[in-house]
């Protein structure tokens, strides 16, 4: 079974066709810049690049344009498109309908369109990519991997937000968390690598977004992202939750209306607010090299967040088995995930400084072999995890 | 030595005269309404409770007619105005100016008056209650004690918002925190008690207002509360910390203004708008006992909540010795003590069924021997605590 996992952003559109009876990536590529005069398209294939600029009007286009390469005999990776058994696409809202991956209908496609409020900028251009397949690859099926379906099952009394009801109702305004794939998938690879379901996980899915999840028996019980992804502990360049008089405060300081003042909170906060530098860490920690104050400063507060948000993810499930670092930060950090732990050892979390130096994009063990809490890094893989989905999904359908 | 304390809020008046060599309360009362044509007040003596109509126009009236009970031979307690040493004012905003206590001048004065932009509704009404006891006991040293001040100690990586730096610049915008004589009171009782000034404390005030503080040696190193006191954990009406999207969201959708949606999440969210009942413990506690299934999952989420910021605080000191409770919930609310306190086990938290329910009131300790993290109730004493430090401030000062 061959799957082609689609990830369309605003303008943008990442794509990997998967082997699954092998797990390998057959080609995979980055099409940037969709809607503008210079777009262009990385492709991948063999461990060889091949970037052509392309235009692409819309993700019409650049569908068009990739499916190409995938028969073209410069590198051919499938003969016929007919090899694609399915079409797995990551979708960022769900809302409260999809609690699962879904084979994409029209009920399914106006469930996405009513879940645009609250994510603007992704669903339209899931919903792009969607109409661009059933164009381009007549017949073939379409499924939705939520970023939200993970989170929910979540009791009423995670996400439930202590304001008035009528805005839940009116709404949905709740907490629905994101990054659902990866932390289902992470979740899923440290159970197998420890052979125990019933832990109690915390995954830190920290990149340029982040957010933390509660996993408990396989499945997620609190995490840290609310109605949208700004929420939970800061990031990059987002703020993370906050006392909400400091939004009406600055709305009526500075005379800035709800989507002025959700621009700055987005992308001009977090951990480039708070260092003066970078929102990427690696900029930071190379300033704290040079002794800048104030970037020391940045990241010290940042880990601590984080390390203050694993407490109360530990308090949802009373208790945790094993911590989880993933993405870039989670993934590369060994500076971030040390000080974020160094805030842990009452919850009798204890790294193993060298194990934690040298674990780089591969699973390891980075606790000592006397933390009472274990610690991993285990890199996320949210394409596989998108493509595992969607072929389960046709193997029950008889598809 | 003899002090008059007082607490103005913006129609009220609470007041209490203390003999710091017993610290006995000589009488205390509380003036409510004033600035409209039902204003009354109720004055306290040996115990005996007398209700007065008195017209007040404004705090100048109600002092007044306060000072007025003090040598009334009806029930005097001092034979003279002249008895009473100094007057400390509790005032809710000190900003970053006031790090303690101080003896109020004019200087001292613009800085409450600076701070009216934090705490628009208290910081007015306690420089009317300055003024008239400038007024009314002329000559007498008037001392302001600030709700701020003891958290001035927090870091600045537990202080600032990860927002961009120049609105903290430009307007001082940070985390505050409130409470903090409570706070202080209370850490300093439990000091006492147990006879161990370098303690790891987590104080619980929670009332209808509620905050958490992470004391370390005495000193505040965190707190719950933020720029103004909706931040932190649910409270009785006002919803705490959350993904600032929701505010922004439903401002948009709801066409409000800064002040419509911070008068929504300061007075009709948290344990109210959960409920749907009450903002009062006790009221969703008597609907729990019928029954009644969204009073049962409303406090399982405040309970819920409150569990969460102290593993927080935790953090914060990576690590705990004592949790005390106090305020109206904390000193009289055992089901939610015990709600609280079951999150935390994996702290080492363990309470004593029976103690937790006895202990009403009165400081106590409620824990099981064998819990590693002693917790305590301890009622708070803040008129004390304001006497105190005013005290203190006079004799440092030879007045």
């Amino acid at each position: 079974m061959k799957i082609l996992v689609l990830n369309c952003g605003s303008s943008s559109l990442k794509y990997q066709l998967i082997d699954m009876s092998t797990e390998k990536v057959l080609c995979k590529g980055y099409f940037e810049k969709i809607g503008h005069y210079d777009s262009f398209v990385t492709h991948k294939v063999n461990g060889e690049k091949y970037k052509y600029d392309v235009i692409a009007r819309d993700h019409g286009d650049a569908i068009k344009f990739v499916l190409k390469q995938f028969t073209d005999p410069k590198y051919p990776v499938i003969s016929s498109l007919d090899e694609i058994d399915g079409i797995g696409h990551r979708v960022v809202h769900g809302g409260e309908q999809f609690g699962e991956a879904v084979i994409i209908d029209e009920e399914v496609k106006k469930g996405i369109e009513q879940a645009i409020k609250f994510a603007p900028l992704h669903n339209p251009a899931h919903l792009q990519g969607i109409t661009a397949c059933e164009k381009n690859l007549p017949g073939k099926p379409n499924i939705a991997v939520f970023d939200t379906a993970f989170h929910q099952t979540m009791e009423k009394e995670k996400y439930l937000y202590p304001i008035p009801y009528k805005y839940y109702e009116k709404y949905g305004v709740r907490k629905y968390g994101f990054h659902g794939t990866s932390h289902k998938y992470v979740s899923q690879r440290i159970s197998a690598i420890l052979n125990n379901p019933n832990l109690k996980i915390i995954n830190c899915h920290i990149g340029q977004g982040a957010s933390l999840c509660a996993i408990q028996n396989g499945i997620s019980v609190d995490t840290t992202m609310g109605l949208t992804p700004l929420g939970g502990v800061a990031m990059g360049t987002r703020s993370g939750d906050l006392d909400p008089s400091v939004v009406t405060y600055l709305m009526e300081k500075e005379n800035m209306n709800p989507s002025q003042m959700e621009e700055m909170l987005n992308k001009r906060s977090g951990l480039l607010a708070l260092s003066g530098i970078s929102e990427d860490n690696r900029d930071v920690e190379r300033a704290i090299a040079q002794g800048d104050e104030r970037a020391i400063s940045s990241l010290k507060e940042y880990d601590f967040i984080i390390a203050q948000y694993i407490a109360k993810m530990a308090v949802s499930m009373n208790g945790v088995d094993v911590i989880t670092f993933t993405a870039g930060v989670g993934e590369k950090g060994p500076i971030s995930r040390a000080g974020i732990c160094s805030h842990l050892t009452f919850m009798g979390v204890l790294l193993d400084e060298e194990k934690n130096k040298e674990a780089r994009n591969c699973e390891a063990e980075i606790s000592a072999p006397e933390s009472k809490v274990k610690v991993w890094v285990v890199p996320t893989n949210e394409e596989l995890m998108i493509a595992k989905e969607t072929a389960e999904l046709l193997k029950n359908q008889n598809i």
